[in-house]
């Protein structure tokens, strides 16, 4: 179905970038990512692809321009480690369990774990999105001994949260309080941010 | 395209159940769970699609008939706490690091988190699957106070680090040793199962 005729094409200008970026969060979060493509993108905002090309050049791009995180990394990676290193695990948990508690926040939480599921594409982007806006911040604040194993196994168990508690839906996770989960959360990723890494079990 | 005439009908009985069970097994991991049909299903099975609703129901029937966990749970779990409580966290860590390294457990547990993630209907499948022959065996053998969220807690991290590694490939986690991320996991699920999980944060 083209709808263009019945919304009129918009021209270029006049707040088509923002038109396009509106009509592919819908897509990818409602569609997924292998089946949003970048006629339906433009379709839905009422331009012609061309102009999608023009301004994001791939899907992969116009992806990526998208992924709205809901705090700014360069902000929040100092202000967790600001007090010093001892405690930055609990802090940590109680920060990302609490951004969680957001419908925006989940919807990028989960709309990026369905990406990079859905394709090796998709999960090429979300590794490189990762690593730069999230766990490279971290790694680098964190400073010492193999920062980046460090921040990748909080990344982990975060993200595994995400997974079980809002994707799979395991019950007692999706019953769980935002305090239960920062306090089961807070030893956890204190160990994986500043712990002894290789133990001898007991 | 049609193959069955390439191929012959296969007659029911002789072999027909497994010839099913291989061609879905396939379609689930080749072309994921939303993408998979009965139809496609009975064509590279060589029988009727009518057939294949006849021996499994449905094509969510069929996904469970079909994933096939690399050990049996019931005697997985009851070993890993018979030396006591205590260590047990430490066992499971190594046991399912240890099972991840073979390819056909690595298959089947991405394969389970990339159907949980691409469809509600799929999702619900996998949460009974996991709920039924892994959490609720571990969480039974486990006892104690809140076993479930034990469990849980605990799922989500094996699950978290599979697919930060193996489905997001993040580069520190894909390039670590079994035995790095057994030592680092241990403690973590120790805490889980067994630690306080309510302390405040210090």
């Amino acid at each position: 179905v083209h709808v263009a005729g019945t919304r009129g094409r918009r021209p270029a200008g006049s707040g088509t970038r923002e038109a396009i970026v509106a009509a592919a969060s819908r897509a990818f979060a409602e569609q997924g990512y292998p089946r949003t493509t970048l006629r339906g993108i433009a379709r839905d905002a009422g331009v012609d692809t061309r102009l999608v090309s023009h301004y994001f050049g791939s899907k992969q791009q116009l992806f990526i321009t998208v992924v709205d995180l809901p705090f700014d990394p360069d902000l929040v990676m100092p202000a967790l480690l600001a007090p010093g290193r001892g405690g930055v695990g609990f802090r940590l948990a109680a920060f990302a369990v609490g951004v969680m508690q957001t419908p925006e926040a989940r919807r990028t939480m989960t709309g990026l774990l369905r990406a990079a599921a859905s394709e090796e594409e998709a999960a090429v982007l979300v590794r490189d999105l990762l690593m730069e806006r999230l766990l490279g911040p971290l790694a680098r604040h964190l400073g010492g001994e193999d920062p980046e194993l460090r921040a990748s196994l909080a990344a982990s168990q975060v993200a595994g949260l995400a997974f079980a508690r809002h994707v799979v839906g395991l019950p007692r996770l999706a019953s769980a309080t935002p305090e239960e989960l920062a306090a089961a959360l807070g030893p956890v990723l204190e160990h994986y941010l500043t712990g002894d890494l290789s133990p001898a079990a007991p």
